[in-house]
């Protein structure tokens, strides 16, 4: 099945997309705004539209290629082209890549497809200078409004605005921009944790994308002279998130069948040698495809803190920066992947998604489906990778699912899609 | 005793050396290189020269206010003018406005002096941009080269050797610098510890200045995605610091008669949300007047955490950044500080010096003494503060120490100083 033109076409375009944006320390740094990101735009534009896509970019600066159909109503595969600061080459490139290889096969093949067929490349999905991940999955979805958005600077007052602009997006803001034609997603994207790696499968189906909570918590005690003040007289804002830690790590420990919890960000002040910090703000995540684990991990978490903040003679706060609910994957989609994958006699594991993703707000407005491809393990660092092979396995199950849909699309006797929308 | 007319010229000194370099955070920011450091140095010069004192700026930007005596020899009173960031107004300010007043009334008095008496501002006592604290002290002993400390930069790539210059230094770094006439040194500075302020005592003697390490430790872990990755594929380098940091408690408390640790700079990186934190680096501070015990917590923590890295499959590296021996103050110059406070009817309590001061380099190459004054117990920070009823005290105290000294110096028939260099 594997065959030698899509394996050549498709490691071509993984090393030309690869090839922008290479950092100094051996990975790829693309975030939404950057030269680099503007880059990888172009060169998905020339590679859509020398395959004889029409393509077209909508005001949140979202990429579509397009195979026109006997309806306008869309079906779209995709991911994102932005990375992480130092990331790798498979987050987001591969849906994207994968997109553009089944529409192109589906095309080459002389296919005729009923509804109209799109390569989807959505703006910003990775933390960017902006603070605004999935920027472009939430315009489109109508999740986040655009008067939240369009005067936010990075820290060098570059707004998403002109970030936009320079992205060719037309400053279309106040029209009635809307999910409107596009009545299906899906998303093929590397796994990026070791499940599949470990149990030997190529591929899985998604069924939750993780709801996750971020809070900022701040511990404040007193700054003072490293040398001269007692410990007795101390209120060391270090010592007392080291504490917290103690309590952050036995709470994940307990809940480790349910959730996951990580600090990734910590930060002291006034951070000098010889100053007892006065304040230390760190950000407590925790994901969980239960809403109720999620809320009882934060209470719990929140309620011991008190209590130790009280003992060690600090105050405390808290500021919830992100409560994003689990998301699930649309039923149909899920079992089409399925079937696909069964036909084809390949494994098809159900699994949860750790990570966020796009399609977790597209499928709060669109019957939404993510097929996870085997990765390394690895993600959001240079050694991120996955296996050609089992990009080739996925590109053949997307292109079997889009037939499928669009044959079966809504309209037609079989309805792939509940015509409900889901806000879950 | 506290007379009018010295007090409310005392009272002038330090509100107008506190209102140079304010910040926005209420409190004084006068690091070495910058323009409130410069604005600093030309009020010193000015107050000096309008009292009447010859002035002069060394090759290490030390300011020496002189009152010429018979001889050449000179005996200095002073500290420092530079501030930490966001610090109070007696820091280092104590002991030059006190030289300055004690100098000033023997003048008044009409005193001819035997030997040359002093006021010394010394440079950038204080951390500063160049990572170079005690500079000028260490500079005036040769414990610090020109060649290591010249082309030292800040982050901006500003220069020690054009912030001298800036400073009005003149730039004869390859000659034959040299403390040679000093004869000795007594640095008034306030306690920014609580001893004398819970005892009740005004001023106290300086036996030892503590000895001080400082080692950089990094914890290196491995990035990856917070989401996707299993509890127990994670090597997680903030969790292992909360770790270190429970060892470092423990060890801190069990030698707590003796030092005392401190970790105020703590790094994490790449410190993103959402990321497993790679490595975090964190400098662990350990202050004794014993040497030994030194050695002891910092064997003691190597030993210990390098166990705990294995156990959490963390690499770990040291780097000793800082590894100064205690100092002790000269017995004579201690002698006497007894003998004229006890004479004044003060008790004259005998204290360690928690603090680092330049007087710890000073006391390798000349006769040194430490005066203490009671402040309210916070140091560093813009809540310091000392009486200025206190600090009348000390301008007397230094003032016939300074009578005593001038009249017993080397040559005369009673010899104050030990002649012999001190390496300690």
């Amino acid at each position: 099945m594997p065959d030698i033109l899509a394996l050549s076409r498709l490691q071509r375009r993984f090393d030309a997309l690869a090839a922008i944006g290479q950092d100094d320390a051996g990975g790829i740094t693309r975030p939404f705004g950057s030269a680099a990101e503007r880059a990888a735009r172009q060169w998905f534009l020339r590679e859509a539209e020398q395959a004889g896509f029409v393509t077209q970019i909508d005001p949140a600066g979202n990429l579509w290629a397009f195979l026109p159909g006997a309806s306008q109503d869309i079906m779209a595969v995709g991911s994102h082209l932005d990375t992480v600061r130092n990331g790798g080459g498979y987050d987001g490139a591969l849906g994207v890549i994968l997109g553009l290889e089944a529409l192109q096969t589906l095309q080459e093949e002389g296919y005729r497809p009923r509804n109209t067929l799109a390569v989807l490349a959505l703006t910003g999905e990775e933390p960017n200078p902006f603070r605004l991940s999935t920027l472009g999955s939430r315009l489109l979805t109508g999740v986040l409004s655009w008067d939240r958005v369009l005067d936010v600077t990075d820290e060098t007052g570059y707004s998403v605005r002109k970030a936009l602009d320079q992205a060719g997006a037309p400053g279309l803001h106040d029209s009635a921009f809307a999910i409107g034609p596009l009545k299906g997603f899906l998303e093929p994207h590397i796994e990026q944790g070791p499940r599949l790696h470990e149990a030997g499968w190529p591929l899985g189906v998604v069924t939750t994308i993780t709801g996750i909570t971020r809070q900022m918590i701040t511990l404040t005690g007193e700054q003072n002279h490293a040398g001269t003040t007692p410990y007795e007289s101390r209120r060391d804002a270090v010592q007392g998130f080291a504490q917290a830690m103690m309590i952050f790590q036995q709470l994940s420990q307990r809940f480790a069948d349910r959730a996951v919890g990580t600090v990734g960000y910590v930060r002291v002040f006034p951070n000098s040698i010889n100053i007892i910090p006065s304040h230390v703000e760190f950000i407590v995540e925790w994901r969980s495809p239960d809403p109720d684990i999620l809320a009882e991990l934060t209470d719990s978490l929140w309620t011991q803190l008190q209590a130790l903040s009280q003992r060690l003679h600090l105050s405390i706060r808290r500021h919830m920066i992100l409560e994003q609910e689990p998301s699930f994957m649309d039923q149909d989609v899920q079992a089409l992947l399925h079937a696909v994958m069964d036909e084809m006699g390949l494994p098809h594991p159900a699994l949860v998604s750790w990570a966020g993703h796009d399609a977790a707000h597209l499928a709060k407005r669109v019957p939404t489906g993510m097929l996870f491809v085997r990765s390394n393990g690895y993600s959001h660092c240079p050694e991120e990778s996955a296996e050609m092979e089992d990009i080739v396995l996925a590109a053949e199950v997307v292109r079997r699912v889009i037939i499928r849909w669009d044959l079966n699309a809504p309209g037609t006797s079989y309805t792939m899609f509940s015509k409900d929308v889901k806000e879950c």
